[in-house]
């Protein structure tokens, strides 16, 4: 019952539309356009009088966190709820699965309960697939960050962000900094900024947190953060999991701040016009200084904004539900 | 202050109509198939484009629940919402009682901050009841499980599910299977079938787990699995408490199964166009085999989507909302 | 980027319209009585089949609570919702915080998620000042407890309470009976009814439950329960915190209720139309006697009736949203 043959490519349907939203590897160029256009659509409905469209009325959308974030599940909550879609929150940790039933049961039932589109968080790298290769054909899954592997949608708000402020992907040069070994983010706002095709890719940290199949991956490998940050246009910061520094990967969070962490005199290498970014939330005076933080060059807030657009424009295109143009008033 | 008479039938106002749903006994027939034709006419709701219907606008249900079940308050939330009503859930565990509030004062409290219907959960026998005895005139209670009591959605749910397959109760042969003993499920599944009309009806379980007065409910008792399910329409096995083998009452999950489990093989014994049912979560392995779960004759994950509608049906009579059909558009 | 100016009365705007709820004093006399008009309109909406409205459709409502309190958390819930708003529930304890995020970062995070208005509880004294000094223009916070400091909008549907039952402020005498040196409850209700002026306030409790500042707060002070309640209109009674009990300011509860309970007996030294006044939950045997609680001077569940009209009223205000009379049909 739960074996289904394996797609070629599980996230679009036989006419290139996509089901579900699991990662950004292997999918083209037009897709994410796409997802930035919905979302510029829906940008527009926070600044209504009225903050809700009846895009997704009656479908019913559950977030299924196997990993707790409070912060990711408010996002979707709310990108939901101004889609006017039922929510319910499902955390695992209290659920069936605590009385012995197995992940694919609860699945099934959740489904059978008319779940129209989940969303999935999970500790284990390939459970949002695992996910979306059984559950029933119009039933969406939405990747909310999945062990080491992706977090799609982090990727897409930070690709609105920087089109938002740049504009044409084309003559930009982008550094990714910080611990790039460890982070789903950067996996996969790399293939995005590769697919979106930027002039010049940088990843920049210490040579323990750089995997060493970088260069394959179209990037350059910088171990010295203010060449790695020399005229660039956008810088974006990872965060720095406080759990590595235990390990022998990492040295002290003072010794970290001393060779990567962003302070004002730093950024002066990169272009005037540089944008910082970080998908938060931010250790203050590791990954950098308050001043960069809260200071003219930073759109971590507008990345937390734009983050409920893309992920409203990400459900809907996974329900096939209408455009907001093509909604009644 | 909190004594009031005691109704001849607390379920049932003057008229007939259900004011509460507490338990199976005592309801005749006619309200059981009234639940089942609301139900019925909320099934379609799923299959729309936009699945609510403004039954309940402006009700406000609690989930009131006193022992933790992710499913099934899941099940009466999606209903609620369904059914356009807001839903507030009540934790007891974490609220006013722990503050030295009696039951009944948390009750007042909710009922004064308007809430129209409860759904009470609770691990003592009694305690929907009780809360009923207490609620204000036009304030509904649905018992989801008291004790060892009675679970009467999911009794009605099954009946559902039966009738959907089988047309009409009269001719059928109806086992239960398992702790017909410690079972609520079981108790209420026995008055809705009696109620209802099934030609013949049969419990199967080890002699621990059968209670002494079974035959006086009218059922005949088998303590052979093949025997008792031999030429069945209907095969309801009822879900093993892990914790009833610590005791002496119950042999080891693998003598359970060597048993009791329904197999294939086993199966065969009943009639072919059998359906197997179950209250879910399944223990894989020991209450029956997976081939059996999801074979062609399980009926497991529809007695799910059945809930969602038949949730719809109770609550809405509970609050004499108008029927489906008389609803504007 | 976090400093902003301190306003003269930051919870007013230049215009003199409420932009947060933070605390009584400093509030005049019409305000408050806005506040109470509002809850008026507000309370006939309990009536309605359809008790809701459309005040706050597609506002985002954010409850931030430092504190658990279920009970407080589900009356601004169930506000939220008679108004047509989405809430969303932010328990600090499972957020970002404990990922090492400073609140005021957690605050910019949820704004940047476009939530209209905060509803903060907090241990600490201050704390909901200190965020609507840092929110964002437009956005509201409405303080639903802070340490010892305020509890507005429990103040407010007391005064909702006393108007239904007394009409007029200026002839009544009330009395405060309790712990008044640590509730933030009995500071805001004494700012409320010197602003909005009774002929008389009187405090009664133990001298070591009495702050020495009392006579400076215009009431009188008495250490005689009996001879503190003659004559009275309204008694409004404080909630004893048990951990007090553990320390030297108190006796135990059986004493305490021996001197500072209330029983019909010691009622009767009131006026004959005295209303008795609690914010829950009661400790029953310690405060008062049950006899009282649910006794024909009790209002004390209307108080929680009264609390959603209030807190909708105050909600709506804060966001400048149209009056109930000026919403279309």
């Amino acid at each position: 019952m739960y074996a289904r043959p394996a797609s070629e490519n599980l996230q679009l349907d036989a006419n290139g539309r996509l089901r579900h939203f699991l990662t950004i590897e292997g999918l083209g160029r037009q897709t994410l356009v796409d997802i930035l256009n919905a979302a510029e659509s829906f940008a527009g409905v926070s600044a209504r009088t009225v903050k809700k469209v009846p895009v997704l009325r009656g479908k019913v959308i559950c977030n299924l966190f196997f990993e707790t974030s409070t912060r990711t599940r408010t996002t979707f909550e709310l990108a939901a709820k101004r889609l006017s879609a039922d929510v319910v929150n499902f955390n695992i940790g209290t659920s069936a699965t605590s009385k012995g039933e197995t992940l694919l049961d609860t699945l099934r039932n959740l489904e059978a309960m008319h779940v129209d589109l989940f969303v999935v968080r999970h500790a284990d790298s390939g459970a949002a697939h695992f996910i979306a290769q059984h559950v029933s054909p119009g039933v969406g899954v939405v990747n909310a960050g999945d062990g080491r592997h992706a977090h799609p949608t982090q990727a897409m708000l930070d690709m609105f962000t920087i089109r938002r402020h740049k504009g044409d992907f084309a003559p930009l040069r982008i550094a990714i900094v910080g611990d790039i070994l460890h982070s789903r983010v950067a996996r996969s706002q790399i293939h995005a900024l590769n697919t979106l095709g930027v002039s010049e890719l940088r990843v920049i940290g210490p040579r323990t947190l750089i995997p060493t199949a970088a260069r394959t991956l179209g990037v350059h490998v910088f171990h010295d953060l203010e060449e790695g940050i020399r005229g660039v246009d956008v810088i974006i910061m990872l965060r720095l999991q406080r759990e590595r520094m235990q390990g022998a990967l990492l040295p002290s969070e003072h010794e970290y701040f001393q060779l990567w962490g962003l302070t004002p005199k730093r950024l002066a290498a990169a272009r005037p016009d540089v944008i910082v970014m970080h998908p938060g939330p931010i250790n203050r005076g590791v990954e950098m200084d308050s001043a960069v933080a809260d200071g003219p060059h930073s759109v971590i807030l507008e990345q937390v904004s734009y983050g409920i657009a893309v992920r409203m424009a990400v459900m809907s295109m996974c329900l096939q539900a209408p455009s907001l143009e093509e909604q009644p008033a």
